[in-house]
């Protein structure tokens, strides 16, 4: 069976960080993962991008009740009709997962996935500090190669 | 995008009940449908086994949180952790839901689909009645043929 | 704790069926549950007026995300985001339903409840048959008052 | 009707964050909230047993589907059975979130809270950074009577 790896990041995004979740989407098909997301744009269109440009498989999380909402670029849309609540099943259904720059939406994946212990590796997203003092809570990275090498030594 | 039809029944079903879900598994994936489902035993495998018979793509919508719960046939386990509400999921995710026998389970898929505007065709399976009398609330067909062109037709 | 007896039924219903439910609201109530429900109009509404009427307490199960879609006979509005999928929560919060009329959704939620194994009680609702047989799922009853009696006796 | 209130927090706390969790419920309740939570123990029992020492009404969301689990403060248990995605529906329900010390589910919820736009204040709690620095994403205060004049404050 497949291994789906997530990635998240924001709706919309500069084409620096749009290029990152790119060649992540890139590399994690190359290594055989599945690429899901929450279906809409930036981040989420990027990775998928990425992944189908090398022949990989992706999957769509949407918010939404309509698939015809998903970019063009996810092969299977789940359309959930849950709002924001979709974004528990973006973390819940992967192996790990990647944030990519990212906003609140992002945050809260990242939380959800600490919470259940899912791996969860960061470029250049949210830092977590508690007492004033940043602590690395999670994986920090900073190219999409260590993103996705992270991602593989997490799931051993 | 691939479109996704979902097959929904019992998880524990017997050879007959088991070779109409297989067959539609099989009709569903030559029409160039995706089979999605509950990810478990019974008419979901078999829906899956049947539609990767023929090289299609299933996906499975689980209950649990581990995607190996999900049968050998599934392409794309999907784990929610949302127990028995992933039954909305597996119809939510779907153009239309064909129903093959069934337990109180696929009663609730039925009603979701209706409530909610799908297709729904049903195959020796739950009927509907209002004041005593039988009533035609879905499709009822006789075989898997006719299940499949049913959920063509409605399609448009 | 407070029990907690869901009452489902259609958003809009005629008077007939409104004074069905107001008086099973009533009868809850005197009885010491809380009643709950989908939160909106019709069956809903009929039955939080009728247990505010005698002083009881009732909780609003929303599909939208504010509270003040709730009818004014709501004390606990919990609104959910979750659209139809509410349903589930409406049913998986009550130690027993009672189904009064009701459309599609209210069969969803009856098919939920025998799912999940909680005691269903219907009046003029929804008749289910298998193999072109009515056969009994649930405990129908013809007035309020056995509504609630059934109810009462279902949770021992 | 009634303004909810969630605080959210550890299903453990030490002595010290309980204090203040209950304290932040005896002062939600003197004001007239609701106080809703995941309806576990930690700070979430606090916060409910200081509402209802000075007679307010509690609300419980929680993971599973057996109310018997809600702490003993709960007046109105919402058994979900969705598991950790219930923490969308504690901030879901709720006008504000006030968090106290807490994990990473406390972090899923000020998050989401943050995503969906419900004003967060925040207790000896998580601390958000980007690019290495602290920043204030939302409000922060020191004592239980500062968080709930905040609360109180962002309501307007």
């Amino acid at each position: 069976m497949i291994k789906i790896i997530s990635v998240v990041g924001a709706g919309e995004c500069d084409a620096e960080v749009a290029l990152l979740a790119q060649e992540i989407g890139v590399l994690l098909a190359h290594r055989g993962f599945a690429v899901a997301c929450g279906g809409l744009g930036g981040v989420m269109a990027a990775a998928c991008r990425g992944a189908k440009s090398v022949g990989g498989l992706t999957i769509g999380i949407l918010p939404g009740s309509d698939p015809v909402a998903a970019n063009p670029w996810v092969d299977v849309p789940i359309a959930t009709g849950l709002a924001e609540a979709r974004n528990f099943l973006v973390v819940r259904c992967a192996q790990a997962v990647i944030a990519v720059g990212g906003e609140y939406g992002t945050l809260s994946e990242i939380a959800f996935a600490l919470k259940i212990g899912k791996p969860v590796i960061g470029l250049r997203t949210w830092q977590l500090a508690r007492e004033g003092r940043l602590q690395d809570f999670f994986t920090q990275v900073n190219t999409p190669l260590e993103a996705v090498e992270a991602c593989v030594a997490a799931l051993g």
